[in-house]
């Protein structure tokens, strides 16, 4: 394996600071330190700190993609399973954590969609992009009769993506994945119950 | 009326400031800039900018208890009403400030709870509150016949402020309310009817 360069020193480590401390609280310097890198490599890389910020986003996109296939497309799972097996990877990220930084969407989303455009669109793609493969499930859930037939398959798939967004939130307020949980429950009793 | 202080100037022009540029990225400069007083003003009133922060939150929950006064708390209302008013309510909260900003407690705990644990612990006690007057709704509704006999008021009402939160952040990334009518479609069609 090659060496890792210092543009993608600055991303890994920097999408850790990101998350440990925000948008705004993340300086250039938290950010060059924790790379160990010196502080002239990041405007070396990086035109602005937005233009860091969107390819972080990619980064954490491209790890979360790993948890998706493991879940919402994943072909061995019952599909209603699948969305079970996705919001409990969610729940199994925040807990190797200690229940903190929570969610880096939904952090951006609080904090930083009022300061950027690009990253305001960015998550607006992802959130779409999320809600297409769980609404793929549901689809997958009605044609086998493990939904109901009348599930409104959109509305209940948007539902989804913002209420884990949501309990995420609530989790790392409490420090406790309950509000995760309780999701779970209601959703799989309730609400995929018709 | 008497004339505001400057630590009312400061609380006042300071939680606009927070919510539009969350509490990283609001500086003392920006808050007394707004408030229109000297610089040292905020020193003399606030020990610290998380003591800024907590006061800022008492302020926005005095605004807020209106809110629930006209809502979860109205005897005037069915009690499945008062659940409806309240979402409708923030619903209106968010296009008055044109879907920008969002809700200052979910801002806050995405970006401030690993910051400072006054902060958590607050929010922690602000959302436990909304919970336990949104489940006084819940159980008047359980005994009026209005709600399933077997509906778990506790994690129903959890339920709800989390969800809530999800919806207001995603309504904030889509600059569209239609989060929060999904969410308000959901509870009232399948949650809430057993």
């Amino acid at each position: 394996m090659s060496k890792p360069s210092n543009r993608d020193k600055i991303l890994k480590a920097g999408m850790t600071v990101v998350l440990e401390r925000g948008y705004m609280g993340a300086s250039v310097r938290d950010i060059v330190q924790a790379a160990g890198v010196p502080q002239g490599s990041f405007t070396n890389h990086f035109t602005s700190k937005e233009a860091f910020a969107i390819e972080v986003l990619d980064l954490y996109y491209a790890e979360s993609a790993e948890i998706v296939a493991r879940s919402l497309k994943n072909p061995d799972l019952a599909p209603l399973e699948r969305i079970r097996a996705y919001i409990r990877e969610n729940k199994e990220r925040l807990q190797r954590e200690g229940v903190r930084n929570g969610c880096l969407y939904g952090n951006l989303s609080a904090e930083a969609v009022d300061h950027s455009e690009l990253i305001r669109l960015r998550l607006a793609e992802i959130f779409a992009g999320a809600q297409d493969a769980v609404e793929d499930c549901l689809k997958a859930a009605v044609a086998d009769g493990s939904a109901p037939a009348d599930l409104d398959t959109a509305r209940t798939a948007a539902f989804c993506v913002s209420a884990l967004q949501g309990a995420i939130l609530l989790a790392k307020v409490k420090r406790d994945t309950v509000p995760v949980d309780q999701f779970e429950q209601i959703l799989f009793s309730s609400v995929l119950r018709g």
